[in-house]
């Protein structure tokens, strides 16, 4: 079921150690109140486990990521410094509702025998957690060195760091917060392209006819909000579209695009290529549910619980998730007690600074 | 034809002294090349045009705008320094493109007998304006004393103020440069939204089956681009919607949304009772292709035709026309040799302050 990117750069291959899925329990139970059943996470394993089982990095995916680590986030293996790629091993999951592995809504419900689509429970952040801690506990792994991860990916870091404190020695996040009205805002409304397109049918598509051009409306729109109008300008400007087109032809229907506008319904086609529509609306709600403060008396009872050494990392350019936003986590969780500092990736690229720029990145985070 | 709002505060009940349609000659050119037919703009007249035919002040609409400046912009009325509404006129013109009384998609095309819908012919901004001038000859007004507007209004100032040297004494646009890539993306995604309903039909839908999810999507993102991010987390924050749904509870497909998700839902509903979906195609298509300086060997040789006593205003929160952007402008003109200077008008309501904060804009051009 995998549709993760296959064509990796040849200097990024570092082909994981173990490949695998890991069973959860047959009821495993959710936040929202229902369960899972019978589901499975996939997982890979890069380099070896010491004996002292002391040495994994947990790596976090963001939304449309996968448990292969070398495929996305080649960069994160020449962390010298955070961690060392000769002696650590590095273990990516991919996260139920997801389409590269792990149980999402494509797979077969076995109360009903027929896939999940549109009626996937709801998984949220703490779930995936859960289900990453019980992977942990069959690996033997009481307690990783560091886990890390951006965006969704970072969501994940700073619930297992309140979650299961004893569990994470060093914690970074990257671009993650609880969302902000505008964030949520624009989910809701990538969501609503999904399901304005008629190939849709309330999630019961088949997968050879699947809302292809809902989801890359939502795609092209998140694909502005994870980058800055700065990098916009400087890349495509008002130029017309690469490929010769004339927007000022007066050509109807058939209207010549901008560069900007080519680049985004590229970005959309090749997105059909690798991701599922309602794999996209189960994470998107997930996204936008998180708050790992929520349920507790207050937001410093949660915070206090961290007991990793935390590093908070905001983007400048990163309007979905804006540097103060995350700066401000950074000093609630200073203010519970526990040990955090801030560090702010100075770039234009907007949120996905983190995948565009990995070395300047590495660099803040040696620092 | 008219959709424009019809409900009015009652303290901003001024009515037109004259509302009419001016007829555009039976064959009126096109920058794109082709012709409008037997079209004609709907315009209001407030107040009286003085003996000298030197007291009228031009107000130009933005992409949902009409003639009746009275229901859009009422407090350009109580513009005291800039305009004197007793013995001031004040002129509004719907956009040829619009669904607001001016000829537009919904429109007979006399070539056809049948409506223009999808095969409206490109308009762009110098073609309003061209239009426009035409009304005024009619009108017997040689020049203007002041031309205002904000952003596509804006943008018609900006181009008037090139055109017709002579005839405009003072321009006034605010919010209004080239869009840059990030407005061109978020213009073309909004355009495929629209698209995306199955009600659209290349253009060819019934006026009473109109592709109003695909309408409501592109306003509800374009509502996105026209508020800041700050404004949002204050209004909205991550409150649940106000009417009682619940994002955190397993609701399937009729999940609980959030607050801000709920407002820009009731935004797109409002949005359908008084917009066409071919006219939004139409004016977001003109919003694209603007850039007064195209065709001019320099942009200083267009800048440099400018006669009138300018002011361009940036909002500091706008991030659809960043007020970087509309502070090169100014210094472009004023390098050209031209009389320009460039306001700042500080809030956190984004692009929309123009319309959110009509006080603190006129404080600021009464400055």
């Amino acid at each position: 079921m995998s549709t993760a990117p296959t064509q990796v750069e040849p200097q990024t291959t570092i082909p994981p150690s173990f490949e695998g899925d890991f069973a959860l329990p047959g009821e495993f139970p959710l936040e929202a109140g229902g369960v899972l059943r019978g589901a499975s996470l996939r997982y890979a394993l890069y380099g070896e486990v010491n004996t002292a089982r002391d040495n994994v990095v947990l790596v976090c995916h963001a939304l449309s990521g996968s448990a292969q680590v070398h495929e996305w986030w080649p960069a994160i293996f020449s962390a010298q410094g955070l961690v060392d790629p000769e002696k650590d091993a590095f273990l990516g999951i991919n996260i139920p509702g997801s389409c590269n592995g792990s149980t999402g809504p494509s797979c077969i419900n076995p109360a009903s025998g027929k896939p999940y689509r549109a009626s996937f429970p709801l998984v949220q952040i703490p779930d995936i957690v859960h289900s990453q801690a019980l992977l942990l506990d069959s690996l033997r792994i009481d307690r990783v060195k560091l886990a890390i991860g951006a965006s969704i990916g970072g969501m994940q870091v700073l619930e297992w760091a309140i979650q299961f404190p004893t569990r994470i020695a060093r914690a970074v996040a990257i671009g993650a917060a609880p969302l902000g009205a505008m964030g949520l805002g624009l989910n809701h409304l990538q969501r609503q392209a999904i399901m304005l397109d008629p190939a849709w049918k309330n999630g019961e598509y088949s997968p050879d006819a699947p809302p292809r051009h809902g989801l890359a409306l939502a795609r092209e729109l998140a694909v502005c909000s994870y980058k800055s109008g700065e990098l916009f300008c400087q890349r495509y400007g008002r130029k017309p579209d690469r490929s010769g087109e004339d927007p000022w032809q007066d050509a109807g229907l058939s209207a010549g695009r901008f560069d900007v506008s080519g680049y985004l319904d590229h970005q959309g086609e090749k997105f059909n290529r690798r991701f599922d529509a309602n794999s996209y609306l189960a994470i998107t709600r997930a996204m936008d549910l998180f708050d790992p403060t929520r349920g507790y008396a207050t937001p410093s009872q949660a915070w206090g619980r961290i007991r990793a050494r935390t590093t908070l990392v905001g983007i400048s350019s990163d309007w979905l998730f804006p540097p103060a936003d995350v700066a401000a986590i950074a000093k609630q969780i200073t203010a519970a007690g526990a040990q955090c500092e801030y560090r702010e990736l100075v770039s234009n690229h907007g949120h996905d600074a983190f995948l565009a720029e990995p070395q300047a990145l590495l660099e803040i985070l040696r620092a």
